[in-house]
């Protein structure tokens, strides 16, 4: 597939996460505070902000899902997630979230964010404060006391950054309201480049007619059984995906298909204690040459146990382990991998 | 202990260790070669580059250990660890260091760098290039492609950045000569800011007359028993020490005792199964408000267990544990921790 410079697009998205409670610390249980009701014209208008919009979504009884025109937002009760690609700026609209969130939804504290992303294949198309990461950071620690910033990976090569809360333990922001984060949660999270040019192919115009024959095509709808999926695709590249089940959990599927930057990103909380199964499926349908795999699992998740099982495999498939880190925070523990094809 | 701006000086250390090999596989375990082969001279010349020298020396059977102006170096066989803190330039001495190393000692090759430092109190007063992790980095990579940076802990509050070589698995610099590497080896750093300032005094010329008066009164001598010990008492505040075990295994403690600036390191590679005991006599003797410890055990190494020891002890006394992460290397496992006193 041909592209040049000119038309360049930043695949890699900023991804931030956010669950809000209640201070009084019973009410967020049981006080019907919900994200969910905030108006629909209110989260146009902050996605304006960011500078993106929704172009379609699909609901359940536990969550909302909207695909956008750069990538997708997920809301439930009380939690916030918005993925966005391109030069998107997701982080100027934290202040108007938080107030639509007092507003609207009945909740007035920030439980735990955790703002994410690979580093761009080029920051200099960014826009502040996003092309730099100390420069989210500075923004970030205004509003966050006990936000703490990492560096996963080699900050000289591929590497992903992370802010996320980290308070002193004991402190009254550290004891949650009872009950709260008893609640199993975990995300998967599979960044890939320098993927297939055949597979790519797939996901523009020229070769399927409609989203729907390329998420059949690719093999995306074998990835996690029994989604109800919203998908999306672009003129004249580029796809998008939102898959949601019955239990409330997400899948989410974003792909920049051209070779001289393709980049796609798979997103999924699918409750399990191993992800080998799920995580040789994406590689199976996207054959890319690098990719990072995040995995975040709480106390209460089954996939707590995945640096285990992990240690001992320096190899999936064709693909070297170059790094793993793992980072112990307050209630989440975190695993970092990056592999690559040899040669890379 | 009274300080002000224009008296500040930089405890932190920047730690440059390097284990050289030949690329002739067989030669470097036989034909002699042997970094204690660079004449005295050489490694004054070199040490001027970093602006530093040398104001004491012992020696055994498998080590030279120098005490320097900022800090400590020790020479063995094919390890050369140079440790400088101030405002000193080790980087910059890499060049005449590797030409040194091909002429008397008969390596041609760099087997494994680790260059690391804790972040700096004023990285302002640093000299180019380290005053930024970043051009660090930037002179490295011209060096070793195959180098890849890190930083550990969290990048907006205390860090610590580590330059390594990373190669890709399966490369042919990624093999080694057979035997090599197989011997165990781990370091242990224990990383101290907000000393306790009576514990401070000890090292001064006001409260002790010697460095012997010191090492004994501070309890520094029975951290690790059986040391050849050579410790220095700087005019009017400071001290270093090196010991040096018959097996061959080093400690070194240097001191910034300054209230202001307080900043006290410990570093050993004694093997040990377990550091427990090591740390708690450490953290007994210097009382610190906060500290990192930094872990590094190859696959041959006992220490390589501590990482589930430490998994589940979120205190040592009266310090929480605010940071764990653990990176596996090609050859090493890191582990990164970073303890405070609640309220900090």
């Amino acid at each position: 597939m041909a592209s040049n410079e000119e038309c360049f697009f930043e695949g890699v998205e900023k991804l931030l996460e956010i669950w809000f409670t209640t201070s009084d610390q019973a009410a967020g249980k049981s006080n019907g505070a919900d994200l969910r009701k905030i108006p629909r014209n209110q989260l146009e208008s902050l996605l304006k902000i960011v500078r993106c919009e929704i172009i379609s979504s699909v609901r359940n009884d536990h969550v909302d899902a909207y695909v956008l025109s750069e990538s997708s937002m997920f809301v439930s009760k009380r939690r916030f997630i918005l993925k966005t690609c391109g030069s998107t700026t997701p982080l100027l609209c934290l202040e108007r979230l938080l107030l639509l969130v007092e507003q609207y939804a009945g909740f007035n504290d920030v439980e735990d964010i955790f703002y994410s992303r690979k580093n761009y294949k080029r920051p200099e198309l960014q826009v502040s404060p996003h092309s730099d990461f100390n420069q989210e950071v500075a923004l970030l620690d205004t509003m966050f006391p006990e936000g703490a910033a990492y560096c996963l990976g080699a900050v000289n090569r591929d590497c992903w950054f992370l802010y996320t809360l980290n308070p002193l333990p004991q402190t009254p922001a550290a004891v949650l309201p009872p009950g709260v984060q008893t609640e199993a949660d975990q995300t998967l999270e599979i960044l890939m480049t320098d993927l297939d040019p055949e597979i790519m192919c797939i996901f523009t115009k020229e070769e399927c007619l409609n989203a729907a024959e390329a998420t059949k095509k690719s093999g995306i709808d074998k990835i996690i059984p029994n989604m109800m999926i919203d998908d999306y695709l672009f003129e004249p590249y580029g796809y998008s995906m939102n898959g949601v089940s019955k239990t409330g959990s997400y899948m989410t599927i974003h792909i920049t298909p051209e070779s001289e930057f393709s980049y796609v990103s798979f997103e999924t909380n699918v409750p399990s204690g191993s992800y080998r199964e799920t995580i040789g499926k994406v590689l199976d349908v996207f054959n890319p040459g690098k990719f990072t795999i995040t995995v975040f699992a709480n106390q209460a998740s089954q996939a707590r146990e995945l640096p285990k099982e992990l240690h001992f495999q320096s190899k999936i498939g064709d693909w070297n382990r170059r790094e793993m880190q793992v980072c112990h925070f307050k209630n989440y523990d975190l695993t970092y991998l990056f592999y690559s094809k040899f040669p890379s």
